[in-house]
């Protein structure tokens, strides 16, 4: 299910022998703590959307959104392969993840179909910028896999076209769909924060990628630019 | 999304040719009525077991159910493509059997996650039924494309464990999930009936593919049957 030949990119250490020095070995400990965030990520997404899906005012609608949350579920297959490769058990590594993940989704509770839209794209964006701001130091085969889960799912010019025709018809929905997109981030901050502040070997990976901790505030000032960006293409400016 | 190669299996009418004189030729209007009816089915089983899913007692319960889910929504994509290949909108084309499929889930609506994995396993094992009964009538195009999306999903190790793991146990269980396989087959024969009866050009290609009215009687009889095959490896005899 969409992990196709991963594992055996994922799982061969001898390939980083043609990597450019990357700063973050294939052994470092927080790969596998980086890959069981993803991995909750993706299954707490999955059953997100799933429910989200209930107010999609058209069949078309729910399939899309139905759609997306398949697209996690074979990402999430991806990881368990490259953890298993590892020798790690998926359900174990994703422990400590499940409570920020849990608490990011149960405060930030879509009312609207709307609001569904948006967290579904803003929660992809941030994934994805989060990743391409990490990639060019990660062993290539760790890459290969972040890289397969975080591909764009093709599913966002369902949502930009939903979104931006009707803010571009109600200045209301506008007006709340752009607190809303700031409410998204706040919260994806608080919890990312709180992640970062209670698990070492990951941390460790972020600061060795950023370059040091300025470098993290860096980066998630970058972040906050780009989710902006996002917003912009929503018509939420 | 799971579709692979099928667009050029399922969209050329020219690789018909070659086959062994099928009874149900590729242009049969029926077809278009199968995939259709299929269609929907993926999409309303997606949703039910991503619902489900809420009574699994552990993460590896959910993950098995939204695996399934994600497995669903894979052949949706592969059916979108076989029915716009035909130039058929799949929306339409599905209209007709959101009513039936719908009444089943809401007639059959699991109270206990026993209940939720039976009604998953047998719910894949009648559709895989219906196509293994009518596969070999079938233009090869057509059938590749239904076998495609009726492939085992390879969850069902998970269910058959788990369910026949608690049958042994309990025989009040062993008795309740009993009666709720008969009821499920019930209801199911319930919602064909309906849909055969309204829907004529999906009628004719299974009278077709079974001979004769009395051939579709003797398909159903082989269908319970084969419900109480499954029933007997999940431990309920």
């Amino acid at each position: 299910m969409g992990a196709h030949s991963s594992d055996a990119v994922t799982s061969d250490p001898s390939i980083t022998g043609v990597a450019d020095d990357p700063r973050i070995a294939y052994d470092h400990p927080g790969v596998s703590e980086l890959f069981a965030v993803l991995a909750y990520g993706e299954i707490s997404a999955f059953y997100r959307l799933a429910e989200d899906a209930r107010m999609a005012p058209t069949l078309q609608g729910r399939v899309a959104l139905a759609s997306m949350a398949a697209a996690e579920m074979n990402h999430f297959e991806t990881l368990v392969q490259a953890l298993s490769g590892r020798g790690i058990d998926v359900y174990t590594a994703m422990d400590p993840y499940v409570r920020a993940l849990d608490e990011y989704h149960a405060s930030t509770n879509p009312s609207t179909w709307l609001e569904t839209l948006v967290k579904a794209h803003v929660g992809d964006g941030l994934a994805a910028d989060f990743y391409r701001e990490i990639a060019h130091t990660l062993d290539p085969a760790v890459a290969a896999t972040v890289r397969e889960v975080l591909a764009e799912t093709g599913h966002s010019e369902f949502v930009v076209h939903e979104v931006a025709t009707r803010v571009k018809a109600s200045s209301q929905d506008k007006a709340r769909l752009m607190l809303w997109g700031r409410r998204l981030l706040g919260e994806a901050i608080t919890q990312a924060q709180y992640v970062l502040a209670q698990r070492e070997e990951l941390t460790d990976l972020v600061i060795t990628a950023s370059g040091d901790l300025n470098g993290v505030a860096a980066l998630f000032d970058r972040m906050q630019e780009q989710h902006a960006e996002r917003m912009k293409v929503l018509g939420l400016v």
